[in-house]
């Protein structure tokens, strides 16, 4: 069995017991029961995934992966599309969103290149997982080949398994990569059947002509490729991107080490639901970070059944909505770990 | 001049100025334009406060303030009433929630007693401004009288400016008072004319018939007291608690000391609302923490121009959310703060 059949068979269902007992440890805390609402599902969550009922405050990391798409020659973004390469050495050298928001999480910045257009300089801050120089653009042909979607999942595995091992208990996503709001759109549209002109949005900022270009782009590809929900690999290799299958095998490899995954934007969502099709419990291990402004995420999201914590009005990727969204994760177990009891503080209990 | 008529005289409104420094330095960076959402907006509103470009990361304080309602009597709390002096116990002991949240915030928290009924023990860590054990029962007569309403609002002032002048640049709000949401629920009603049962929710988890209680007393509060809006005083000393017109003096003396105040759930908002009633450039140094599960949360927000950054389905108050928002506001400084430019950086900008 190769790597990726054997993950997806690896994904089992966070432990409901665990989260059970998690809940009736909260309900005995000095507070009206659910009180603390999102907070004390979060702790609930970690814990049935850890598997264990008091987590100890995770060791975090943010993957952040960048690929080009060839669907950025319809001019379906803001900036030119050497603006990833530039990131990355941005990345490399600490000056991006991500880096200053990783700091302050007190998480670990893993930057890997899935295949960048052109020149990358080496720089030991980025990992070199390069499967071509870029995706090929989806109105002509498939994005990638089957093959490279397999190794550009594989790829994921293989780094959040080794973040695992590592000691990582909380992973981030982050995306990085010109073109990649357009490569989400039409991953959404292929795996919730959502319509086209719901699914698109501004992404890092095009004007009207640029949106009509986007959605006419879109339907194109769906339209050439008639991508078939049921196979999540044949609808990555048609439209996606080399970071988004990534992403996809980050969520993977995460869910079957049982580390909760913290996902970010449009772009690290629709890689979540492509995970989800290919390991169906693997929606168990998603954490929510943030609604973001990209019109499309709200129903990625609906298809994940996940609920964001922040609403920020970001739209940046990065990974910057996980990075925000760890403390909550922290103080979820803070409150797990050191609130007192109605009995230990002699507070009288409503059972309310 | 009285403390009272000097500090709300005092409030200025933000430095409009340099809010607009902040955003053009923000553009600068490496992101799309605006893409970071309400952390630009955040980090403007902080340096037009402080009158500062690039304010430094704030010293912070949660303010939580207790009392007791002499509108308990009717029943429309799930707790006892004896529970607000058993949780400032707790608040002493470092049990509660907001004593974690504060923790993990690097908060510290000021807990202060303007009026909880019974014996409380005297402990260091709570501050002492009792008022009247309790404030009377509002559906019979005056909550408070109007030179309490004064002291209240007073000793709020007068903690916020020594936590000013102690170098505190961030202070959040918290709030503990059985029953204290009726109250809040009748000063909503009366400083925005919104009907009674659109502010009416359930509190720390009272039952059907509890609800039904708490609509007729705030509705017979109002009936007998017909509230004017023009003078906060009269409201709050009419419908208010001690803890709530304290909290609105703490919003009016941080305002005074240009110092932003994170406002957590419904109590502490309606005391904003108040403070702002008193001085309406208080407005502008309010950062709204979290959307509360408490109906009438979203009216007074909307009422004082607030939009939440969290929304975590909260609904305990002591000052949690807000301890949870200060990490956003971090973030926000941290962003201007570090954050490399299109330039340094050799990025492209499209100017989008």
């Amino acid at each position: 069995m190769n790597l990726l059949a054997k993950t997806t068979f690896a994904v089992q269902e966070p432990d409901r017991l665990i989260a059970a007992q998690v809940q009736t440890l909260l309900d005995l805390k000095t507070k009206p029961r659910r009180s603390l609402g999102r907070l004390e599902s979060l702790a609930c969550q970690v814990a049935a995934i850890r598997g264990d009922v008091c987590p100890p405050l995770p060791e975090k990391a943010i993957v952040m992966m960048a690929g080009d798409h060839g669907v950025a020659e319809e001019r379906v973004s803001a900036y030119p599309q050497e603006v990833t390469a530039q990131m990355l050495l941005n990345f490399a050298r600490g000056g991006a969103a991500i880096n200053v928001l990783a700091r302050q999480a007190c998480a670990r910045l893993v930057v890997a290149d899935l295949g960048v257009k052109g020149e990358v300089s080496a720089a030991p801050e980025i990992r070199n997982h390069r499967i071509a120089p870029g995706t090929r653009n989806f109105t002509r042909e498939q994005a990638m080949t089957r093959p490279q979607a397999i190794v550009a999942l594989e790829v994921g595995i293989a780094l959040a398994t080794e973040l695992a091992q590592a000691g990582v208990a909380l992973i981030g996503l982050g995306d990085m990569g010109i073109g990649n709001t357009t490569a989400s759109s039409a991953l959404a549209a292929a795996f919730t059947g959502a319509p086209v002109e719901e699914v698109i949005g501004r992404g890092t900022g095009i004007d009207d002509a640029g949106l009509r270009r986007k959605l006419d782009v879109v339907r194109r590809g769906l339209v050439l490729h008639r991508p078939d929900p049921a196979d999540p690999v044949g609808v990555l290799a048609a439209l996606g991107g080399f970071e988004i299958a990534g992403l996809a095998g980050v969520v993977l490899g995460a869910a079957a080490a049982r580390v909760p995954v913290v996902i970010d934007g449009f772009i690290c969502s629709t890689a979540a639901l492509a995970a989800v099709g290919l390991a169906p419990h693997a929606a168990g291990y998603l954490i929510g970070a943030h609604r973001s402004v990209e019109a499309g995420h709200r129903i990625v999201l609906r298809a994940l059944e996940v609920e964001p914590l922040l609403d920020l009005q970001l739209r940046l990727g990065e990974g910057t909505g996980a990075a925000l969204a760890m403390n909550l994760v922290d103080a979820s177990l803070h409150i797990l770990h050191e609130m007192a009891t109605f009995d230990g503080a002699g507070v009288s209990d409503s059972g309310a």
